[in-house]
């Protein structure tokens, strides 16, 4: 489950088409790369071919010419890979509101390297949750919102995740509708997490419309941001029983360690490299 | 959990009023009977008082004495109440189209005596399941839809809810759509299974629904039948983990097994008299 | 689910009798206790019966004068009872070695109010978890363990419970064997986390164990400490899905999240007064 | 997840050794063989190498040249491989004694396709479950078990299960201890369900052990018969959640369900050879 600390992680996906698992194995093997799992799923659907391969290099392993050779290799099939070295920790940028649940769990999980990833920035639309990055050293930046000048907020925000050289954007529970010039550019790249299990209950307080509607589960939603609000590819949903003791309040209660294990499992994957866009839809190896 | 065979049920409900406990717990103790479980729980949103005891009855036990005691203690309360003998088993009336797994599954509990129910008849649109039926020694009703006379099939259909005195009917997978007037005279007493998590995935081929929207979850959703299609109060529901590989084809596999589960627990829970309507919610003691 | 702020909660046990319920809920009607949640279990194995419940006294409620109301109505029953305000917060003291998981994650539900409890004191056989106690402002001891002298620290460890008045003890993955006189002295008021579904994998290096055996599904399981060894009566256990590709180090990352929820799951049982021992079990209303 | 009507299965296992991906990844490109799905692992702890392939064969396909040509070229890396045809139904012997819930169930699921498998004799101690065997019929063999006679009844058992040419047995409940020599005989491809989450409550009367140690869950296990009773190769296990208000026949109703779900999850794991042994482990790809 857990990467071996010397492993690399290639990833790559392209059309259907007789042929996409050799050009990979071939490759690896002529290269001396020791595979210690594979796994490769032909979606018959959507007619698209994904796979992750986690290996050892060996000495002397020359990355460049690695590349050079599997692009080459594997030109004609339209292939686009990816190449993750075993030291490699993404740089990630967090952006929060006022509730902490999930920024606790992230920072405690990266601190205890439970989630491989360099948190380089907390954002946030609220001073409160200052003194929480400031304990894990983390810089935090707040930057209220006027209401008259979103753009500009965003752009301070952009700022950030530029110059911090952010490679993934996590909203743990940050409460605001993100501008669709701002979902463009973050397409396939940030993770939100919502507080239901999606496609249910899109949109403001989950939890209270769950409770009107008398369901016996709630759940979380992991799941990349894209133009649309509440309905990117999902990467992870979680969920708990419920009963009718539990009241609005309740049930926010008992989301928190949902949104919590979901999120954090969601971007264990993308941080592992598991997870490939197909379409509006995720395939996670 | 389950109930001990010599136990009586007595449940009620009313508005919240202070003594509402006390009205039901002193008839029982001045009439000598041996609570063994007792649940109550005051809905303070809605208002609303449940109660819910399991009993032993002294020797010599009056019900009918019982009863009227309990109506003229508890007249200033408003408070409706059900006595369950410890021998009842609720007549039941099963409704199926093709897919016999939920029937299945039901005659099977039924039979071993997991579900203390009767099951008095199995009535269907198509001929496919009737070999099920009679190997369990029941009636088979086989009404074909015509769909230029929906209403004289329904006529039918409740006929044999009536003339076999039915107290519950169960719509184990039966793909019609029933009419307005049909839900009013089923309303409260007759138990569906949709095959998603409401209220994601309403209406028709929620599996195929599921996996064009990604889902990592799919479940199933028992609630009573009222006016509004796949909107009556839920009573129970289930889930499982689904991933990328699950085709629809597979999804629908899957999903039998969460059907018959949550069916079969929405059922108990109604024969055991633990379920109360709440408005659109249910409160299951 | 959560305890209304304005409820207070009545716990009673004794042997099983005729009269056990209406001794109690008479009582509460007569003192106009508005009763929210009642739960009552006679168990027909061990002859023994537990009641539980929540109310809003009246303006003017006497403590005092319910005591002993309900002292002298029970007293044929031998009935053992406790009222518990609704603003109380039971004083804890939690006990740890160097892993943080559980610390981190009952310090945060302190803080935002999740668990309604006061850590009053952090034991530690290493100095290690000092700052993270100290972010919370909570005082911290560290007692290194002598080999040669166990009895000297454990006598420094009573101390602090002594002297903070605490009313629970937990261990949160305290990696010590306690001595039996501690034990007896704990006995049915510390809660410990054991990381493994007891009564499988007693004893060191759980994890290790579950590897050797390849079990497909690793937990955890929160238990009263007493004489015996991971053999206290258990109050909570959680549960998850492992493979094949989880090492031993994979299995105590996947721990973790599992030893935080039952821990704190039990916990906030024992805090809400939900959990009764019966003999060598738990009943948990 | 399903196995698309029309794919070959290959699988594979060797001690671990660069290159075993590429040698089998090759031979399939060779012989114009188009993958669908691909899973590989390499066992660090154990040093071997287990793959599963899924594939679509081309026109004209020579299965006994595919043979040929793979055995040549995986003769230096000591691999064992099977390779399975798209419309293989596995030959299946199932044994139970008086509890007929696995059986009811594996037959239902043989019924409607969801186990790609040919049951071809049930084998019982008792007489009771003839009826269902015969509904579904199937032939059905009553050997009376004679406690001076115990090889004689497993001569006959044994007899059935070559002459049927029976590639799987699967142990539905089958309440009898098997001799060594029948152990060693079954070792690996026989399937047992135990109504316990081993390693915990081996032996007898697991529910009850479970009620006694006051367990909050209980679980079964689908494992490999091997010589050791209760302690063979893990294939999976299923768990619930109870409480203090079950009592030991209530275990054994809430443990029908997950026996039913545990055996049903192996039996289609193993026929769609999806299980590897790994001493006394399983992979299941």
């Amino acid at each position: 489950m857990s990467r071996a600390p010397d492993t690399w992680i290639l990833t790559a996906d392209c059309p259907s088409k007789l042929g996409t698992v050799d050009v990979v194995t071939r490759h690896l093997f002529e290269q001396s790369c020791y595979v210690t799992e594979h796994h490769s799923f032909d979606d018959r659907l959507s007619g698209r071919f994904f796979i992750r391969v986690e290996f050892r290099a060996p000495e002397g392993f020359d990355e460049e010419a690695f590349r050079a050779g599997l692009g080459e290799r594997s030109a004609s099939f339209g292939m686009a890979f990816e190449l993750i070295a075993p030291n490699h920790r993404p740089k990630v940028v967090i952006m929060v509101s006022k509730a902490d649940h999930c920024l606790n769990d992230l920072l405690y999980r990266q601190r205890i390297g439970q989630l491989g990833m360099e948190v380089v920035a907390v954002i946030s639309n609220h001073p409160d949750l200052e003194p929480l990055a400031h304990w894990h050293k983390i810089p935090y930046y707040h930057f209220a919102l006027d209401p008259k000048d979103k753009p500009g907020q965003e752009r301070k925000v952009i700022k950030v995740i530029e110059e911090t050289g952010a490679e993934l954007v996590i909203l743990a529970r940050y409460m605001q509708v993100l501008s669709p010039e701002l979902c463009r550019r973050l397409d396939g790249w940030a993770i939100n997490i919502h507080h239901s299990l999606l496609p249910g209950f899109k949109g403001a307080k989950p939890y209270h419309q769950a409770y009107n509607k008398g369901v016996k589960m709630v759940g979380a939603t992991a799941h990349y941001i894209n133009n649309d609000l509440d309905e990117g590819p999902i990467i992870a949903q979680g969920v708990e029983v419920v009963d009718h003791s539990h009241y609005p309040e309740d049930l926010i209660a008992k989301g928190r360690d949902i949104e919590c294990l979901t999120l954090a499992r969601a971007v264990g994957y993308h941080i592992e490299r598991r997870v490939f866009l197909n379409a509006n839809r995720t395939v996670v190896l």
